[in-house]
């Protein structure tokens, strides 16, 4: 076997007609598609996303949080081969901020979701290398309606919780979970302030053996102190509720309260709204990542900059002057 | 007396002049001119920043951030009063992120340094009222360089210790400084993560009273913590002290320490290092705000925005074409 053999080159309509089939083979190349920084590969990733987005946007998207060791693996392992086993299609992504730095410390490891990944109506996708958060969050949602054309009608995206990557997750998704383990008070100040107010599901985890009471202690604790804060989503008080990815217990009824939760969204007519809310906002940080890029990569710039810059460095011009000119002559030029 | 009597608009040489010598009243107005957003205002406010840049830039810059109720005014007080007592003279000034909401809720009451405010040696400059943070920290800047040219020699900016406003306050100072009160393992917890490792110096306030042994103690468990945290000055252990803006303890071993610092930042080569890294960055975000404010700004974009981002929103294309379509049409048109 020639290990060198490369992979014959999949045309446009190969792309799109391999997703929308679910054939999986050609849905992990169009993610690796969709991924590539490599300039060729941006044109046919977009065609292939722009031919699928009619068949993309029917899945109920869940994220799911909590700080490392929350057990945010073994839930996602026993809540999705839950709901393959109730006849959905579960896909899923990771949006993981130190992947880049780390090598990925979620999901990255395959055995961490060894029977789920296995499972044949499951699609699990370690979170993509490379790049700022903006960049893996790009990925991530292309993947995602990826993800939706195929078929994967529950789409769940994880993250750890910890810096910027949670206000990405949020905006990508229409349920937003947070696990957390019991010894409340710590538990969340532990947790980033403002994390609490983007949550609708709250999920104590490893409720079982000597531990159930703690959980339950833990539970009426922080629906109090949940009761005090803003919510992000209108007329959805955060639910608490406990959880054993071990014994099993809670995970059918937090089922239920993720479709309580979706019903909720429709009736109030919020759940299109907040989609299309999230995706002018996704569209206006694309605008702006790549008009900064074309700024940066010009040759204009890349000749003027250095010498504008040593002259505020040198403080012999103000920062916001020197701004107004470099910006002057890139207009001019253009 | 006519209350509609408009003060005669000063020329370029005037406010240049005024600021030099240190005439509190055209340094003021000054500040006011920086502050404007009206275009007309921005020229004249730049050419004012350019000549008197080489006089800027002579001061030490330090940063006060802890959170509501610990004690940050008073302690600005008294420590600025000592400071001005000891021959030097002080800029206070103040990033408060929450002030176009709240309408400023630091130093926006005057009384609340009134014995620093009413110093000879000292002047006391309330936030910037007005437009997102990236505005009101430009605003600052600019006024601390004008300070500077009109011979503040301690700088003092404060900020609230909530959200993204230390980052900001952390890339303008030289020094930083964070006041916390006893209850060391609280006290750490409510705050934002990462604000510790922003830090040079820590002061436990209201060590007074019945309150000192509580204090000692916490000194000991934050040295203890911050031990093990990564550095942000290089050689530089952050040091925790105890103080008391009441009885005026610890003050002046503060601005010893201070004094330390500064050494230490001057010897290992860090101090300008650290100033040319922070007007780099400056700069940049400088650059990229006018990017993106004349990108959003022009007809084109004005025009065609609106329609791209319909079908965006209804599922037709992609964001990630749209957004490329968009800066194609943006850059042909130039």
């Amino acid at each position: 076997m020639n290990l060198n053999y490369r992979r014959q080159p999949l045309s446009l309509e190969e792309y799109v007609k391999g997703v929308k089939t679910n054939n999986r083979a050609v849905l992990a190349r169009a993610i690796t598609l969709v991924e590539s920084n490599a300039s060729r590969h941006v044109t046919l990733a977009q065609e292939v996303l722009t031919e699928i987005m009619p068949n993309a946007g029917k899945s109920i998207r869940i994220g799911i949080t909590g700080v490392p060791g929350a057990g945010k693996s073994t839930f996602i392992e026993t809540f999705g081969t839950m709901l393959c086993e109730k006849g959905h299609r579960v896909a899923v992504l990771a949006v993981d901020p130190s992947s880049s730095l780390s090598h990925g410390s979620i999901l990255g490891d395959k055995t961490r979701m060894d029977q789920l990944s296995r499972h044949p109506r499951a699609f699990v996708r370690p979170s993509p290398a490379g790049g700022a958060l903006g960049g893996v969050a790009r990925k991530t949602r292309e993947t995602l309606l990826l993800c939706e054309a195929a078929g994967y009608d529950i789409i769940i995206v994880e993250t750890v919780g910890v810096g910027q990557s949670e206000v990405s997750v949020r905006s990508m998704v229409d349920c937003f979970l947070v696990l957390v383990l019991t010894g409340a008070g710590d538990e969340l100040q532990g947790m980033k302030k403002g994390i609490m107010e983007m949550v609708d599901i709250m999920l104590i985890n490893k409720a079982d053996g000597t531990n159930i009471q703690a959980a339950n202690q833990a539970k009426i604790e922080l629906s109090r102190i949940l009761h005090m804060l803003p919510r992000i989503t209108e007329g959805w008080e955060t639910k608490v509720q406990t959880v054993s990815s071990m014994t099993g217990e809670g995970i059918e009824e937090c089922w239920s309260t993720v479709e309580q939760f979706r019903t909720h969204l429709i009736q109030s007519k919020q759940f299109e709204e907040r989609r299309k809310k999230q995706a002018a906002n996704w569209f206006h940080s694309l605008v702006e990542e790549q008009l900064l890029s074309s700024f940066y990569g010009s040759d204009l710039i890349k000749n003027e900059l250095p010498q504008i810059k040593q002259t505020v460095l040198q403080g012999q011009v103000s920062a916001t002057q020197a701004a107004l000119t470099l910006l002057k002559k890139y207009q001019q030029n253009k």
